[in-house]
């Protein structure tokens, strides 16, 4: 189903609708689920993301003009890739090595891959119209939608479960 | 001569020997000719490389149990992989797909790319002797070696431009 070898979530919302609350307990759900799984998120405040301090040694590779700079220690590989414009799959290319069993988006929302949808308030249900390939929303207040499942904020152990359901199907059918 | 689509080229010395020193001045003299130039570090203090804020949206989804997270904004994507132990080549693996020219190396002294090897005295002389494919020396005090350039350490535009050399030859040569 993905061109690529994992399967791919998104999960979208406006700024400050939980999103990354959401993708942290997916990821040690599924963890505890044993798959291998990998992010994405889209840089939220503008411009670069934070940087360690520019004293370290990979930094200053990087600050030098190096396309790419990463530095490895105690089993994690930390790098810093330039370009001038990414695009979603361009990302996920670099992922393709890692045996993954699937990758969370967080953002991305003009993206085509299944997506979930954060809504924290009625005023954010009109995302429902502009987000593709929808698959579940989480909500508070009236029930936007009932042609995907369609999950209260306050039931989050509910959430989790049947985005767990979807991710494993889409595994066993890829 | 490489097995991977770009050259490379390890600067290797003891702690302190001026490593990060000699990669930024070459980084930024690669990038000059308008090479692609990719590096790769070993942490030299134990432990993971010093991370950003754990209150960063990237960090937490590390945290949370990703084995790989990245966070992309303003043309620079960031990212940890997290594995049981890496190799130098499965970090090389990782640059394939980024159109590199020249991967410089940081470290990793007993692997076998060619390497410049940095003596700050004569009691890292006997460095000379441990590590293979030796490309040049810098130094202070005696001279260790003439089988390969061997520079002192005060004149590090001929440094620089000798391994420029050398590196657009390999580039020519693959």
């Amino acid at each position: 189903m993905s061109q690529f070898p994992f399967t791919v979530l998104q999960i979208v919302g406006y700024k400050n609708s939980g999103k990354t609350s959401v993708m942290t307990s997916l990821i040690q759900a599924l963890q505890k689920e044993g798959l291998r799984v990998g992010t994405v998120k889209h840089h939220g405040h503008g411009g670069e993301p934070d940087k360690v301090d520019h004293n370290t040694d990979s930094t200053q590779h990087f600050d030098a003009g190096a396309v790419v700079s990463g530095v490895e220690g105690g089993g994690v590989f930390q790098w810093n890739v330039r370009q001038n414009s990414w695009t979603l799959n361009s990302l996920l290319d670099l992922y393709r090595p890692l045996e993954l069993d699937i990758v969370l988006v967080e953002g991305y929302k003009g993206d085509q891959y299944p997506k979930w949808v954060l809504l924290r308030d009625e005023k954010d249900h009109n995302l429902v119209k502009e987000v593709e390939n929808m698959r579940g929303i989480v909500y508070n207040g009236t029930c936007p939608q009932e042609s995907v499942p369609s999950i209260p904020w306050g039931e989050e152990s509910t959430y989790i479960q049947v985005m767990i359901q979807q991710i494993k199907g889409d595994i066993d059918g890829t």
